[in-house]
């Protein structure tokens, strides 16, 4: 079971090198190679025979020197977030689209071969108006140019899917909170750090109103998403490839209920308003919450609530227990 | 007013060139340049001051070539069809996407520039299931790789143009018929050859019932499409540049109605049958019949009936009148 990750350099890819290096198989099989890939070099993993390598996939020479090794299953995570795609168009197409295009392009080129491809795909492919819970046929429309991106990719991948080239799996992630590390500057941001400095003894900045509402999971859910695309039997899915997950349907409300519950009423006091009717209006054109019967029934599991996803964060980020 | 037209040396190219030169203006502008692109380098048109050039779109250096031009107005027409787009994955992947990502990417990197692209979409955008008559807000599901392209192609316009980057609007074309020329090996030929042929004299083979239902519009109606393409008002449209269009909704039994019609009782006799379920079977996926209420309001017409678009063929390809 040879396995390639692009992006595997990122906050979900580093974990999900580190949940295979511990699992030590998929699909039933021994994982005998790992191929990692990033713009810069990951680091390389120890516990498996791992090449880790600096490759950007919207340079012509790339896909085609990882795919002639014919990994058994493809994580394909590559891409540039959704603020620097809308402010630099050209780099979101080439690195988004071209990137997954010379992907898919390279594994058509190869006889015989049909790969098992995840690919993380975004609830930003849906744009207003959406109804307040979306069902699995709500039709994609985009109005972000990484949500198109994200649309575009995922269609080629239906595409080639019912061709038998490859057998694709696009995986609509919902927001991952708590998102570990240093707060930053994506519109999203708030969504972790009101509750990630808190446990941390630091204060946040709450920009949006309380009753603000989203669709979350945490990281080791969405690794969890991942592992389980790469598992599961693709039969069901027929033509459309592509899956709204579970996740928690929270409002800021709920988030901060669920820190005081989990952390007390100190970690909910270290939360100031500042209101940024800017954030606030970005956000207004986001999902709120998905009503995802199909994956749900293929298997897909998120946590039940915020307050899984905080003890989530102070297990896999805090060894377990709150800073003193 | 300087006009590009990719895949100008097909069907639709050449008759657009045509009518161009006959109008010798474009938005109330004088013609001043003409640029015909294609595979193989069209034939100079007369009448206009015009450059005739051979060059591949999904040759990296071609777009930017092309558009350093900066033309006032582009008809990107190139594309290879339908079935060698299912046949050929890495081709129809190569020329009818990367062919418009290198144009749409070649107008990104001009700084202030925003011409009118006017794209030939298709009705092969949708995929059953599918209503009787597919209203406008039918979400596309393409289940053809060239559906699937142009469906990703549309997507990219709708962003670009959202961003001011180019202004695009992408026309879904009814199935073209009367197609003048030869019969060809594309499964929707006999839609035009059981008229064509009877038409001039000939034999013609039906493979299918006559209660077969499709969308048609004359190559007349359809540069009639292109041209008001690149003159509307493209406010309007709003978010979503794609537009379903007028045509005339007919079965098999009313093409051969309308030839008894127009060319009498020996051109019907001309039509032999032989079924092929082959034939029957992929035409059962396409569309039936449309409401295209926005292209309507937005002042596109097509045919009233049958019997116009056989007298449009007699007109445009036979000097007037059936042959003796």
């Amino acid at each position: 079971m040879h396995i390639l990750i692009t992006g595997a350099a990122g906050m979900i890819g580093s974990k999900l090198t580190q949940a295979l290096i511990a699992r030590r198989t998929l699909r039933g099989q021994e994982i005998t190679g790992l191929t990692l890939v990033d713009v810069n070099a990951p680091t390389p993993p120890v516990g498996l025979p791992a090449a880790a390598l600096a490759a950007d996939l919207s340079d012509p020479a790339s896909a085609p020197a990882l795919i002639e090794q014919r990994p058994d299953v493809i994580f394909h995570l590559a891409a540039i977030v959704s603020g620097e795609a809308e402010a630099d168009t050209a780099k979101g197409y080439a690195v988004n689209l071209g990137g997954t295009m010379a992907l898919c392009e390279a594994i058509v080129a190869q006889d015989d071969y049909c790969p098992r491809l995840v690919h993380t795909s975004s609830i930003a492919v849906f744009g207003v108006p959406l109804p307040d819970v979306i069902p699995d046929d709500q039709p994609p429309r985009p109005l972000t140019s990484y949500g198109t991106q994200k649309r575009m990719a995922e269609l080629m991948i239906d595409d080639l899917s019912r061709k038998g080239l490859l057998d694709g799996v696009s995986l609509r992630l919902p927001t991952i909170c708590i998102r570990p590390g240093k707060p930053n500057a994506a519109a999203s941001g708030f969504y972790s750090s009101i509750l990630r400095e808190p446990l941390s003894g630091q204060t946040a900045t709450l920009p949006v109103s309380e009753d603000t509402r989203h669709w979350f999971a945490s990281p080791r859910a969405a690794v969890g998403f991942l592992i389980h695309a790469a598992e599961m039997d693709t039969g069901p899915l027929g033509q459309d490839r592509s899956l709204n997950l579970p996740g928690v349907d929270a409002t800021v409300g709920d988030e901060i209920a669920a820190l005081g519950r989990v952390a007390g009423e100190a970690a909910v006091a270290r939360i100031e308003r500042a209101e940024d009717p800017a954030v606030a209006a970005i956000v207004a054109g986001w999902p709120k919450g998905f009503d995802p019967v199909r994956a749900r029934a293929l298997g897909f599991e998120a946590e039940s609530g915020m307050d899984e996803i905080i003890r989530v964060h102070i297990e896999d980020e805090l060894g377990g227990k709150l800073p003193d």
